[in-house]
């Protein structure tokens, strides 16, 4: 049986998505406990490969098990044997070879920065201290520039395996959410880190220690990653959708 | 120094506020963390005692420190050494003498009930999962009945040092929020375990299991433990708020 899950989970203890051999990764997780569900090996792909630290609120997941299960009975029965921070919230049946990653067209991930001093114990495992002074014209700004067809080569960590580094953006913008500051993103996809490495260059084009052109220019000349500005903190990310081309994933 | 603290928790790790000899309580971190800021013993008295597990958003403490810092200073220092799941969210100055227990007015206490199915990763270590068929009219009715000033004997886990188990209750209802049913509760005190002993016998009466004219009976009977219901999870409840009489905590 084929299917696509659709998973949420809290990354704080987690090496991130993809399976690890020396660390526990959150797809182990979920393979096991699909594995002992199903009585048999489960193989599990996952849509987005969130970092280590990194949340999910709709992480899509493809599976294939050895047997028949109908979907709610699945949903129910894995999180029978699933640790409370990871938990499978909907599942569908996929024709076989249903591929969460390749398959996806839109990816949507969050990043919140509050500005709460103290920040409620609560809410810290998912936020992450705002910048004192920021500038939200030059904030929204730089977001809008980041729309379109860019090389992200300057915002990715080394270790990604992706063929190319052009990806497309699209939209992206901040909110005001209360004492919280909120970034979000849509794309096809997005390279090893780069979700984190454009949200700490958008923190230095808000405190004006770069300019919305500099940043422009950045995503233009397709630079090196040295060019770029620091990777935001993990915990401040999650993966809040992955959107399917309708008809994609037509049940059998 | 004699101060008033406002502090927050995530109780799941801890043994409760109360210092304990052989588990970890949140007295103790905040204890630790405040002599080392002030360089000497400090004492603290929390207004509520909650139990193993369970949440404060606004515990008061009075603290009485060996030495004078200005209140900004004393909320970032402490927080500086505070785990993340306990902040000091607010500090006021306080008379010598000031006790967090004895001179607060009421206590507000919330608990969260989930019809999600099933609950968000992000959401489980607050809240607790639903019955399935609810009586908004019997929950809302039998609220109603806590109201005023009652024997909640049958209500007090053992082991509670209250002298009588009389207290008045200010207020008492229940809010639907999205797919979360959520009771709210502000009396002058509560007795050890009570608030949770409440919930778990106001959900039989919303199951229909009991009706509201038997739990209003418990209340105005000064009935015995064994005949209330169960005691709901201790993650679903939290100290929402300690509030003190106008001019009681007048700072020098």
């Amino acid at each position: 049986m084929h299917a696509l899950l659709t998973v949420a989970y809290v990354g704080t203890r987690y090496a991130g998505w993809q399976r690890q051999t020396n660390a526990l990764a959150v797809q182990e997780v979920l393979e096991k406990a699909l594995s002992r569900l199903a009585a048999g090996a489960v193989t599990t792909i996952g849509a987005g490969r969130t970092d280590a630290g990194v949340h999910a609120e709709g992480q899509a997941v493809s599976i294939a098990l050895p047997r028949e299960l109908p979907a709610s009975a699945l949903v129910l029965g894995a999180n029978a044997e699933l640790p409370a921070d990871v938990r499978v919230l909907a599942a569908r049946e996929v024709p076989a070879g249903f591929d969460a990653r390749r398959e996806a067209a839109a990816k949507l991930y969050r990043y919140r920065l509050s500005r709460a001093a103290p920040i409620a114990p609560a809410a810290r495992p998912f936020v992450v201290p705002a910048p004192r002074e920021l500038d939200p014209a030059a904030l929204g700004a730089a977001a809008l520039a980041l729309v379109g067809h860019h090389d992200f080569a300057a915002f990715a960590l080394a270790g990604g395996a992706a063929a190319t580094t052009a990806r497309r953006v699209f939209a992206a913008a901040w909110e005001e959410r209360g004492e919280e500051l909120v970034f979000r993103i849509a794309g096809e996809g997005f390279l090893r880190g780069m979700v984190r490495s454009l949200v700490g260059t958008l923190l230095e084009v808000g405190s004006g220690r770069r300019s919305v052109d500099g940043f422009a220019a950045l995503l233009a000349a397709g630079s090196a990653r040295g060019e770029a500005g620091p990777t935001a903190p993990a915990e401040g990310l999650c993966l809040e959708r992955v959107d399917f081309p309708p008809g994609s994933s037509t049940a059998r």
